[in-house]
């Protein structure tokens, strides 16, 4: 379980985003507010944008996020019109290192997940791994399930050029829930490609994780948000109903498309 | 690829093993002498023992083995009758963290590769899943092609509790042949039950690196050992032959096996 | 500020002392129940103990305590009479690493300090250098008050061999409150050399940190506890009493003394 | 012992300054070859550059540049037209962290120490603090010598606002000699205000550690640098003669000063 939050809009300075707001994710790795199975955010935390030439780019540390002495100075001097970020607190058999934190970038897309599968690698794993290319394989790094959704996205992707992530998302989560075969899943998840946010708020076998979204933040003009939890005192988060995608576009008002 | 190294005998302290040698583990780290496919091992470092409870212990630590603060207090005072320890060099795509950093353990065995496998995740993986019981994939924390070959030699103990771990490494040669299937493979292991060691050394398409074994080094009175590079000066090192099985047993002398 | 810990008695495994008991420092590293000036002590964790050659030894880490994948290990296979241990709490100004954690040891004692001195660098420290014999420099290796205050308690001991340590501790304080000249200072210390455990609960311009202890708890038979929470449910631990040192001895009822 | 290097021109990449040269500091990260007292350099690295607040602002890592997961994101997406950076060969007594890797910052100016003072703590620290205000001493996070070398130096231009940076090096210098009055002293240093690169190269009791500039390297175009080793084949890379401060001004040709 994690907390995620991710911005699209005029480009801001990370510490703007990251770190400034009164219910930050800085704030919500030691005091988080709606967070269901854990008590913390202190394994560990990450934030990616899109360089100059448009590909991702990602920053994670797998300590807490109050303690990196980098992050001032990274912070102070990052801008971007699009983060994506989020803090974890690792879930039993996963370890806390580089390659279990998020965000994941592969050339092109950025990707999120907050939540959990249970027994994923001796039930889940195998059933997912059976429909991947395993090209895919050597990208994967650690050892959550998180790695592991975002490569299978990835093949939904490549295997259609042509499909709108929307679409590509609903059909991770339609092949993610035959995969699971009705082991609990916690599957909120950003994403992004350069372009537009994209999150899922999806859970099977359990309630959804929070999520929140906004576009009206007066503290961030002409700016659209997503978090898990509302990081201002605005009264402009709503939350992204459960079993939903939400897009968030530059140009377009706010879009849910129910699962 | 890494250097190896393990110890069967008297009780001895973990720096006169790994750190004290003039050509310890230690200065293995930043001055290998026969390393084929790197320069240094400065990418992470551990060593192992059998705790009074007959099960395995590991520390491992991902930065070099000379900044370790812990080292120097961890060697005064650790004692044991067998230890096994590496170096690391970290192969390209396999990130330096705990989780990728040797020896590894479960309930009993202690498992130390010391080598690649060309084309694990694309090719070779795929056909070592398949013959492996899922219930071992959770156990399997990092993405080293040695957390894999760990697994299927455990699952190849636990089919046939009579067959002896020297039977199981050559079984777990003759699949690793098949999975390979052609693909590079340099195939080093350090293996213990508790009560012997077993060493490998093996390779498919290109040369066995070194391993050394000495049962009469004066250093090391009463005491087996092996390692990847000779640690003293003693005359008393030889070669373990190429794809040959080592056998070091308190009681009885080294044994060799043609794989 | 922090939370610290400590034992003598029979010799237990580092884990019945460190992670078992139901409120012990594992837990107190997120659940903490009585810190005043911080919610969590997630900015590293230590122990240390003595080796057979009499000499302290100390594990550190900057980490938090539950995420070192080197910890159950440890805890399973150390077995010592004397334990010393904390779980860190990072002021302002202090950076979280290995330096920066204790305890502190040098080839005889063993020194642990929770709380924090006001304006130490700028205010406490020039005084309490000008006192203090250049040798004890070198050994400084942060930047933390607790690593001053034990060169200077060093200094104190080498100056005069016969000086018990209840004395120089008592020294110490009192030298200490010349340095901070009405500086806010929390002076919570547990000190070891080797055979006896002190402990000192003391303040200036602030209360004192809590700090516990017993003799009685029968889920430690034969031992003797301090520590900044009640680490079980036992009805028999008691507070040191404010400006209090505190002594434990193998062969002696508690003493406590005045300051 | 570490080596450094400096960039200052038109705004590139930190790819092409830290990795891309077919000799950059990347590469004497493990292969060193003007090393004096050292086999690699695989201790830290650190980079730093100028936001667009015209702050510093610094990036450091206490592990071997090669291995840091982070650094090709940052090395593709950060540009600047002034860079600063090195890598850390500790010495004894220092330990590897955070804390302790360079270069360091203030709100104004970057400096880089590349050098070492035999006993700097019992000896040569005592007299340099005697005339340091403490008000510097809190900024000094770890233990190197080179972090005292730089607060002393920060005392020099607070003094006396209208001293040119050339002469407070050479004040420092001169005080240096006084503190260290007599023990080996190699003192190479890269120092920016933000405007102009200055380095000093120099050295008491020993040879000076070597220090190139080049400002006609055809794969640099209009730009100046300087480095511990010639990072490129290019001819145009000439030695900073011993006991001389360089300046690099993006306007004026190089100017070196004897001290």
């Amino acid at each position: 379980m994690c907390r995620i939050a991710a911005y699209l809009g005029e480009p801001i300075g990370l510490s703007k985003f990251l770190i400034d707001p009164p219910h930050s994710l800085h704030v919500q790795g030691w005091a988080p507010r709606e967070l269901k199975y854990a008590r913390l955010n202190a394994d560990g935390y990450g934030f990616a944008w899109y360089g100059d030439d448009e590909q991702p780019a990602v920053y994670v540390n797998p300590g807490p996020i109050w303690s990196d002495p980098n992050l001032p100075h990274l912070a102070r001097t990052l801008v971007s019109d699009l983060w994506i970020a989020s803090v974890r607190s690792a879930t039993e058999g996963n370890p806390v290192n580089h390659a279990n934190t998020q965000p994941f970038a592969d050339q092109e897309f950025l990707f999120d997940h907050n939540g959990l599968i249970d027994d994923f690698h001796s039930q889940v794993r195998p059933r997912l791994v059976a429909d991947l290319d395993p090209m895919y394989l050597p990208s994967i790094r650690g050892n959550t399930e998180s790695e592991y959704l975002f490569a299978a996205l990835r093949q939904i992707l490549a295997d259609d050029p042509e499909l709108p992530m929307e679409d590509a998302l609903a059909e991770l989560m339609e092949r993610t829930e035959r995969w699971v075969d009705g082991c609990r899943s916690l599957l909120t998840i950003a994403v992004s490609d350069g372009e537009r946010l994209y999150a899922v708020r999806h859970a099977m076998g359990d309630d959804c994780p929070t999520l929140y979204y906004t576009t009206d933040d007066e503290e961030f003009p002409n700016a659209q948000l997503m978090a898990s939890e509302r990081m201002t005192h605005s009264e402009f988060w709503r939350m992204v109903p459960e079993h939903h995608i939400l897009i968030l576009d530059p140009d377009e008002p706010p879009e849910l498309l129910s699962l």
